[in-house]
């Protein structure tokens, strides 16, 4: 009952010669892939290996070998990554530390790793350990004093210029793909877009190199967008040492998702989260199979990351937090109010910094990317060194603001003023009043909140590498603890309000201030990035417990709610438009009431379609059409009367077949005839030798009826990951919808320029 | 440019009528619902809404409320699945109990409520309460001896079977559809199939009930997964309150799938498992917003049921474990016997409940249920009874054997033998021999394991409600817990064994046999169901560490492949192909190469297919056509000779048509002729006035050519969820593959019955 001989789907091209040509099957840079031919070829293969298994032990072994490739690029995929990013935080530990001072005894050592070798281990002691030196130590043998400080700050100014500086030149000489936190086209090449390059080795070398410097210059960004992008490299890197994977790219992007997956792990130590980060917001097509390998991808990743073990503590994750105190629920009126605080600087930072980016692609500014750098990081170096908060790494700082007041903390957040007749339990510390150090930080706290949004939005989008999950979680790591630490000395102040009466008793520990930095930290995350589930789940993984999940997601609900009001796109989202990549959005809702007639080509008063007729167009005709135009492919149809379609014939495919045949088969002339038909067409006696080119027809076009609602039409092609649909009406051939016409009135019916959509 | 007259996709029926007629756009009971149109239709009432919002102030209200109308059905579905869940634990709770006696001050009371009250509550009378009275004491006034023990044995079979035969005679006469785990047929209903009545009130109601008998009873089942079906039905009460979700067949079943992952968030007390699971195991079409809102959904669930509390420990899972010490690398090879093991079992499991549950379709079993169940109870009970792992409830069971053995631990699974000279620490207690109470609980263990092994078999498929997340864990746990004794042993009497020198010397805790318990339970849990990614995170979550995610992904994973190796069914998919569901699974591979021409309907040979055409058939040709035939629907063409495709009518609406314009519309008489075009044919002058049927013509079906490979078919079945699929070859209307051909294709092609597929 199978019609072998008539099985030429859209993967099948080989029902006339064994081998087809070089190059067929691929496709060019910056051009969109078609899921259902991949899927097709991919399902090809299998089938011939499945088949080729009966015949021998060897080949028995080589299918089960490349059954098995999946889970070993899973695994090599997650021990590179998390290596990688061992190895980053490793390094940016020490050059964060290289701008203050140097190891005396090894200058590789960061100022942790110093103290801990030195014998003065004392707690208090820790920090003033003789074998670290500050530079004025080492230079001018003065520690304290204006000098000296002057000399510091110099030196911290210095040294982040030069690791910025050599991070440009590296991403402008070597790998310009390397620059941005590469999340919105690892988005649009995940929903099948080529870009050559931007997931090669070069981009993960550079990438990983001027990620540390950036990291440790200073800079208000982030390496966890980043390591998405690098694990992505690492995904590339290994699928195309599997022919499996190598020559498919709609495979390809499965491994490419849980990358991704892997990726998120270990930015954050949250596996999980990172499948669930992969899953929402990176990938495009992601079957449960990829689910299953994605999370052993991303749980490889977390468990090397945690036996390299770079914070020293052998926790996964990357702020570790312990709180003992339960939240209240009249505490949820804050946690909200940092939902909308976050949601608002999620506008203001996607309106602000798209503003920027547009005027950088388009005026002067774009032409001078080294001296932006150069000035932007001298900037926020000078404004940084001052202000504690902002001088240490962000990293540090959320750590620290997320970190509950211990009896044994010494931070000047922790600057409260103890009850002397009260002993010191270890945990449970009740509500005491604000010392001198909690009011300065309070302050030190207001300046860094306003300096780190300004500077935030100018630096997301340089030509460097920088992510914004920890800029922004800094932003409402800030806001949150300033409001904490307020409503805490509110319910101490006046703990017979009615609102405190209930569960803020004299002696209590009611309010946890790190509790409402993390709130609003991932109200703050949420309101930028647009993520739900896999934020909610990311803080989870952070906090371990249940307990703190409804105030989390109260913020992550109204910060995403808030931030929608005033517009749809989140930050990845809205770079995606700005670049013009051809992404259809899962998430977008298509309403109007168009119809396929209304978008396809040609328009009204346009030239008619161009297309192929089955058996009477010349060599000649097609080589003409080919060169007057420069769509992506041609309808066949029966003849230009009839209209009546027969398949689709992609135009790299047809330009390698013509090229061949001139080349390999004898005959075949300019005024051959080419016929797609199973049997040549009957031709006058002296006509030259025809062209049979049925191999490279695609007999099963997809088709809709120009009555199709659009909505229809986008869903159709989100689904099933179409390049192009024909639109015929009784059977007659009446046009053709591409993506990018799909895009295009897409951005028309939301009243942005159409013009935006660059790419096919 | 929008073409507004000749607006009627799939969804609009209103170009000529203002009202559509009732109950068009419904469908009939077993029938699939067709996914595009369901979303259409969803599509254009949004448009309304959204249009109507802009015209006064109460229909913004209105649009707004429509918006919120999602998050509080969620809302709605947690707080009523997490009391219902409540409740039935309690009840449970208290029925198990009474099995075995009767509290003296309150006789609603449980064992353990009872001693509560109790005023020795210290740790070790804690079991002998003299306000607790098992039935020999109250009777007979005998605590000891044969015939205390006898009566007591008769009072637990007595009981057993009262409840046993309530459960069963409540579900025959009140529902029918409340019986088994609900699982497959949720699944099938998730998929767009229609089973009337299934999700409704007297089946939540009963359900719910016979929940609490049959667990009481004794039986070898659980609640998980019948909890999964309960939760969908609150989902289903609360989505047919909001016209957005009662009108909408697809909208309904996102409501459903978040109520599935409410269900197993209860079952479990782990809400991102309960969410991964409906996402992985349960859900069809299952968007993001849905993702989100399940999310809440489980939540809230998870959280009212932590505040009924009913374990008594404000812990909201199932089985709290903690455990001591970590694993080493060469406890692998352990997890990964029971990981086979688990695979074993799955596969023997499924393979001889099918044949009992075939046997009991077939033949004269299936006839008498309650009896069946009486029988079963019966033998159960009589079994039981005497041995303690076997008597008590199944969780309390697992719950145990997951336990690890702390220095307070009475149990005599943890009957080892101390060492004299030394000092008892809480925790890190070190390997010890084992005593005579473990050798015991060896043998019993291992006959309760056969017992389980048995008579699960048996039980799962009666007709009472049946989960069998719990034997299937309890299964496991058995086989684990004995293996990890057997390991411990081992290493404590060999530890000068090159396999355990580097990791367990003397007086070290090195094996913690409750962690086998737990893995084998994963194991067996993952052989039966085949989960993989949700089963590993509900088990995360019941440890809440990361630290032994490992060993049970890797005993999950090799029992996946064991299993999978011997057939590719877990036990749901295995129920849905035994009742004949039409369910098309997604992570079925169709690998075949067969194109759409072998599978479109007619064959060769057979009659041409029934088509309509757009205008020259009379009303009585259709109605002949109609009565002749029982197709769901006809093609629409332009003539018999062209054979050009128009559109596609339903069955059910040409039947309401005909039958509303033969009452309401004048002049229509029997021979009318009836057109679906926009204007009238042109008739001789004397003939009856026609019938216009456009409003009900789809003037968007969908179409493949017929060289179309069938996996790209059954791919675009699964992805848009179609009904039918019209098969064209040059424009010219060939055949029609409906989704029971395709799921009769693929039964074909794996060599099963194609006729098992008994729904369209």
């Amino acid at each position: 009952m199978v019609n072998a001989g008539a099985m030429s789907g859209s993967g099948n091209l080989m029902d006339f010669l064994d081998e087809p040509f070089p190059d067929v099957g691929t496709y060019e840079d910056f051009h969109t892939i078609d899921w259902l031919r991949e899927k097709s070829r991919d399902t090809d293969r299998h089938r011939k290996i499945t088949s080729k298994s009966k015949e021998s032990i060897w080949e028995f072994i080589k299918s089960l070998l490349d059954a098995w490739s999946g889970w070993v690029v899973m695994l090599l995929i997650g021990l590179l990554a998390g290596t990688l990013a061992g190895v980053i935080d490793l390094a940016v530990d020490w050059m964060t530390d290289l701008k203050e001072g140097v190891c005396l005894s090894a200058f590789w050592y960061s100022h942790e790793q110093c103290c801990w070798t030195s014998n003065e281990t004392t707690f208090e002691d820790r920090d003033k350990c003789p074998l670290w030196q500050k530079w004025s130590e080492l230079l001018v043998n003065q520690s304290e004093g204006a000098s000296a400080y002057i000399l510091n700050y110099l030196m911290y100014i210095l040294w982040a210029l030069l690791f910025a500086f050599l991070a440009v030149s590296l991403v402008r000489v070597f790998a310009p793909y390397a620059c941005g936190s590469g999340i919105p086209e690892i988005k649009t090449i995940l929903s099948g877009f080529i870009i050559r390059g931007y997931l090669g080795k070069w981009t993960l070398l550079i990438k990983t190199v001027t990620l540390v410097l950036v990291v440790s210059s200073g800079l208000s960004l982030g390496k966890e967008g980043p390591l998405v992008h690098v694990a992505c490299c690492c995904g590339n890197f290994f699928s195309s040492l599997f022919s499996k994977y190598s020559k498919n790219e709609g495979k390809r992007r499965e491994v490419l998702s849980a990358a991704a997956a892997a990726g998120v792990s270990v930015a954050f130590g949250a596996p999980i989260g990172g499948v669930l980060f992969s899953l929402e917001e990176v990938s495009y097509y992601f079957p449960l199979k990829t689910l299953w390998r994605s999370f052993f991808a991303a749980l490889v990743a977390a468990f090397t990351l945690r036996s390299i073990n770079p914070f020293g503590n052998s926790r996964l994750v990357l702020f570790y937090v312990e709180y003992h105190t339960p939240w209240y629920m009249a505490e949820l009126f804050p946690f909200i109010l940092l939902g909308v605080f976050g949601g608002l600087w999620g506008t203001l930072f996607i309106r602000c910094n798209i503003a920027w980016c547009r005027r950088r692609k388009t005026t002067r500014l774009g032409k001078y990317p080294v001296l932006e750098v150069i000035v932007v990081t001298a900037i926020t170096a000078i404004i940084a060194y001052p202000n504690p908060y902002t001088r240490q790494s962000t990293s540090e700082l959320i750590s620290e603001l997320f970190n509950d007041c211990g009896a044994l903390e010494s931070s000047q957040l922790c600057d409260y003023i103890n009850d002397p007749n009260m002993t010191r339990p270890v945990d449970d510390i009740p509500d005491r009043p604000a010392g001198v150090g909690v009011y300065t930080a309070m302050w030190q706290l207001a300046l860094a909140l306003i300096f780190k949004i300004v500077v935030t939005i100018f630096t997301f989008g340089m030509k460097i590498p920088s992510g914004l999950f920890i800029p922004s979680m800094a932003v409402g790591a800030i806001a949150g603890r300033m409001v904490g630490i307020g409503v805490e000395q509110l319910a101490y102040h006046h703990h017979d309000w009615i609102i405190f009466r209930n569960w803020c008793r004299p002696g209590a520990d009611c309010v946890t201030p790190g509790l409402y930095a993390m709130v609003g930290a991932a109200a703050c995350l949420g309101g930028v990035t647009r993520m739900t589930v896999s934020l909610v789940v990311i803080m989870f993984e952070l906090t371990g417990g249940l307990e703190y999940i409804v105030p989390l997601m109260a913020a992550a609900v109204t910060s995403k709610w808030v931030a929608d009001a005033f517009g749809k796109e989140g930050i990845y989202e809205a770079h995606i438009h700005l670049n013009g990549y051809p992404f259809l959005d899962v998430k977008d809702e298509f309403t109007h009431r168009t119809l396929a007639t209304d978008v396809m080509r040609p328009r009204r008063g346009e030239p008619p379609l161009s297309v192929l007729t089955q058996d009477s167009m010349t060599v000649e005709d097609v080589e003409t059409l080919i060169k007057e135009t420069d769509y992506n492919g041609f309808p066949v149809v029966v003849s230009r009367d009839s209209e009546r379609l027969i398949g689709f014939a992609q135009r790299r495919e047809l330009i390698l077949a013509i090229k061949n045949a001139r080349q390999r088969q004898e005959g075949i002339v300019s005024n051959s005839i080419m016929y797609f038909t199973e049997e040549p067409p009957e031709l006058p006696a002296n006509s030259p030798h025809p062209l049979k080119l049925r191999r490279i027809l695609n007999l099963s076009p997809f088709t809709v009826t120009d009555h199709t609602p659009m909505e229809t039409v986008v869903d159709i092609f989100r689904k099933l990951g179409l390049r192009q649909c024909l639109v015929t009406r009784s059977g007659r051939l009446l046009g053709i919808i591409t993506k990018k016409d799909v895009l295009r009135h897409m951005a028309q019916m939301a009243n942005q320029d159409p013009e935006s959509i660059m790419f096919n």
